[in-house]
C-alpha cells in the first residue's frame, strides 16, 4: 500500500540587498532586505533619499504606502523560492498555471514512481472508511503501474538503449498513476507574484490543497519580509483549515 | 469501462490583418494575413515601404530573412488559438508549463468526471494485452471515483449548499483519477511562442503524446501561415510516429 | 523649423473566431468575434454549451459576468494591434514599459531623423508664445543633429563600410534629439493587457499624452469589441482633454 | 553648461541560497549561491542527490551541462539587481524593451531636471570639436526647459494645487530635453534573462552605449556567479570598446 505523503514547504532562497555606498540613504535597521530593497527602488524613482515625507519615513510605512497607491512593480525587485514536497500532481498542475513563477519539478518520465507516495485530501482523510477507499484505489493503480512498466519494457526489446527503453516504459506506464501521486518542485517568484498567488489561492473559495500551500507559503514569506506580507490576515474556517485575505487583494 | 478518447485539434482563432490605407505599401497577395502583418511590423521599424531590397521583396523571403537575423519579436504580432481534446491530464500539465501561452481548461473541480474518457499512450495501445492492463486499472479508478463522490457527499450533509457540497466532493474524489484522464482546453499564443513550442515539443526526444500535439498544431499553423512555419520538416520515426525539426531551432 | 506631428492610431489587426463545428454551441449573432471567443473559452472550462444560466445566456452578459468574477485569463484569447504615429519618444518610452505587449518601433539608429517631426504637448500648444519657445528649441536640436551627423561621418572615414559609418553617426548624433521627437510603432496585445493599459493610462492622473493614446485606443477597441470595453466611461476634464474609468479597474 | 555624466553600475541585490537540511545533498563549497541553487533545482527534477554522473559532480561542470542541454529554466531561480546611473534616456528606452526584467526608473514627470546631466556618446567624446557641438545643443535644450517650466507654471495659475501645477509644467517642459539626458534606474532579472540580455547587447553590432552597459553588467554578474557567466569571452574592438560573446548564444 502506498505511504501517504506529508506536505512540506521549505524556504530555499531569498534576495539579499546590498545598498550602494554612494547613495545618501541608509536602509532601516528595523526593515528586512526585501522591504529595504523595495524602498530603495521606490526612492530611486523620485530621489527622495532624505525621506522628506514623515508618514513614510519608516520602512514598514513606506511599503504600506506602495500597496496603497498600487505601485506594485517595486515589489518585483525582491524574490523568494520554496521547495515543496507532498503536493499532489493535480494541485501542482493548478499551481503551475501561475505563469509569473519559475518551476523545476520532479519528472515522472525520468524517475520511476515505485517509491512515490500519495497525497490524501483532507476531506478524505477525515473519515477512515473513505480514506480506505482512496488508498485501495491508489494501491491498485500502483500495482498496474508496475505491471505496465514490466510489460512495456519486455515488449520493446528491439530498442537496444536500455536507459531509453526504461524512459519509454515510464512515460507510458505513468498513464495509470493517480492525481493523488505526490510530486515535488522548486517554485521561485518575486514578491508581486507571491502576493498575487496568495491573494487568489489562500482565499476561502480555493481548493483546500492549494489553499494549504498558499497559507504555508504566506507563513514562510512573512518570515522573509513581514513588511510586505503583514496586511494578510489568517483565519480558521469551520472545518479547521486556514485561509488568508488582505484588504489589498482586490480581485480573485 | 471508460471509452478511449480520440485526440482532436481544431484551429479556433487567427489574426486578421487590416493594412492601414495611409501607408505607401500593399500586402503581398500571395502572403497570408499573419505573414503580411509580420512584414508590415518589420517595415515599420525602418520605413522601407518601397521594398528597397530585392532579396526580401517577396513576403515569404521577408519572413525567412527575419528568421535568419533573429528579429523574432516581429512574430509576436500574429496569434492563433486551438481547441484541443483527447489530451491526457499529464500531457496537458506539461503543455501548460509553456508560460507564454494562454490556457482555458476543462475543470475537474466543477465538472463531474463520470463521462470522461481516457487517453491511451501509443506504446500501450500497440499491444492489446498491455492496453487491457491499462483499461482495467483506469476502470477501477473510475469506480473508485464514483464511490468516493457518493461517500463524501453523504458525509458532508452538514453543508446545506448542495452545489458547494458537490464541488467539495469532486475536488476530493478526483484524487484517484489517473493521468490518462482526458482533458480539453483552449490554447492561444503568438507565432513566436508557437514556433518555440513546436521546436521543443515536436523534437524526437519529446514525450510521444506532446510530440503528437506539437506536430498536429504545426499542421494547423502551416494552414494559417505557410510563410512562418515552412522551415519545419516533418519526418516519420521508426515507430511510425511523427516529429518535426527546423534549422532555425537552435536549442531545445 | 520641424513640422508638428499629428497623433494617429489605426487598428491594424484583430482576432477572428472560427467556432468548431463539433461543439454543441453557436456564437451569438449579436456578439463580435472577440467576445464570442471569450465566451467559448469560458464555456470550455465548464462545458456549459447549452447556456444553462439564463442570466449569462447573452454574450454581453456573459462577458460582464467574467469581469464580475475576475476570470480575466479568458480575455487573453482575443488580441488586437494598433499602429501609432505622432507619439513623442518620451511617451513611447512610458508605453513600452507595459511588458505584456509586443512592440515594433521605428529605429532612430537605422532611420535618419532629418524629416522627423515633433509632438507638442497640449499644455504647450495652448499658448502660441510657449509653443514658440518649444519649437525654437527643437529647431536648434534638429540643426545640431545634422551638424553632428556630418561631423561624425567626416571623422570616421577610416570605416570603409559606408552603411555602417552612417549608422554609427546616427546612433551618436541622435543624442541631441529631444523627447518631443515623433516616433511610430506597432503595439499588439490581448484584451486583458489592453484593459489593464487603458485602466492605468486613461485615468485622470496619467500624463496627458499617454492618456490621449489610451482613450483613443479604447475607442478603437470598442469598435472591435463593445462587449469587452463597454464598462469604461469616457468623460471630459476641465481642460477639454478626455479620460476614461471603469468600476472594474481596481487599482492603478 | 550641463555636466557630463559618468556611467556607473552597482550590484545591489543577489539571491542567497538556503539548502534544505532534509535533502541528502550538500552544495559545493567551491560554488556560489546562484550556481548551487541552480544545481539544486536541476537535481530536484531527477532526485540525483548522490551526484551519480562523475562528469557533472562538480558544480561548475553541472552548470555547463545545463547550458549544453539547454535546460535554461533552471537559471531562473537565481536573480540579481543592478543600480545604473549615467545612462542616456535613449539607451534606457532600448534596455526597457527587455520585458523579462523589472525596472524602477527616475521620473522626469516628478523630478525636475535642473541638475540633470548628459551622457556623451563615445563617438562624440572622442573629438573635442564634435563634443562641443553636442554640449552646446544640450545646453540650449536645458535653458529652453527652464524657460518652458516657468512659462507654463505662470500660465496655469488657475490650478490651485501647486504640487500638481509643478508636475504639469515638468511633464510638458521635458519635451525639449534631449535623448542624451542622464537617467538612473534599478534593473532586476533572473540569470536566464541576464544571459539573454548580455548575449544580445554585448555583441559587436549593438549600440555602443548599450554594449557598454551589457559588458559592465557581465562583469558584475561574473562576480556573483562565475559558473553561470564564464562561457562569455570579453574582447576589445578596434575602437577600444569592449564586446562579449559566448558559444552558447545561438541567436541575436
Amino acid at each position: 500500500m502506498p505511504t501517504t505523503s506529508e506536505f512540506s514547504a521549505r524556504l530555499i532562497s531569498q534576495t539579499t540587498f546590498i545598498p550602494p555606498e554612494d547613495v545618501p540613504w541608509e536602509p532601516s535597521p528595523a526593515g528586512g532586505d526585501a522591504s529595504n530593497l523595495v524602498e530603495f527602488a521606490g526612492r530611486a524613482c523620485y530621489e527622495t533619499w532624505d525621506r522628506p515625507n514623515p508618514h513614510t519615513a519608516e520602512n514598514d510605512a513606506y511599503v504600506r504606502h506602495i500597496l496603497d497607491v498600487g505601485h506594485l512593480s517595486l515589489l518585483e525587485h525582491a524574490s523568494a523560492g520554496v521547495y515543496l514536497r507532498g503536493v499532489s500532481r493535480s494541485c501542482a498542475h493548478e499551481i503551475m498555471r501561475h505563469r509569473h513563477f519559475s518551476f523545476s519539478q520532479l519528472s515522472q518520465r525520468y524517475v520511476p514512481a515505485e517509491q512515490s507516495e500519495v497525497v490524501v485530501p483532507d476531506a478524505v482523510a477525515a473519515d477512515p472508511e473513505i480514506a480506505e477507499l482512496l488508498l485501495h484505489a491508489t494501491d491498485v493503480a500502483r500495482d498496474a503501474y508496475e505491471e505496465l512498466l514490466e510489460a512495456i519494457e519486455a515488449r520493446t526489446t528491439g530498442e537496444s538503449n536500455s536507459v531509453l527503453r526504461a524512459k519509454q516504459a515510464r512515460q507510458a506506464a505513468r498513464a495509470v498513476l493517480p492525481n493523488a501521486t505526490e510530486t515535488r518542485f522548486v517554485m521561485t517568484g518575486n514578491m508581486r507574484s507571491w502576493r498575487h498567488f496568495i491573494g487568489m489561492r489562500a482565499a476561502e473559495h480555493a481548493d483546500p490543497e492549494i489553499r494549504r500551500v498558499a497559507v504555508r507559503c504566506l507563513g514562510l514569506l512573512r518570515g522573509v519580509s513581514p513588511e510586505i506580507f503583514d496586511d494578510f490576515t489568517i483565519t480558521e474556517l469551520r472545518d479547521g483549515s486556514l485561509m488568508a485575505t488582505s484588504p489589498y487583494v482586490a480581485d480573485i
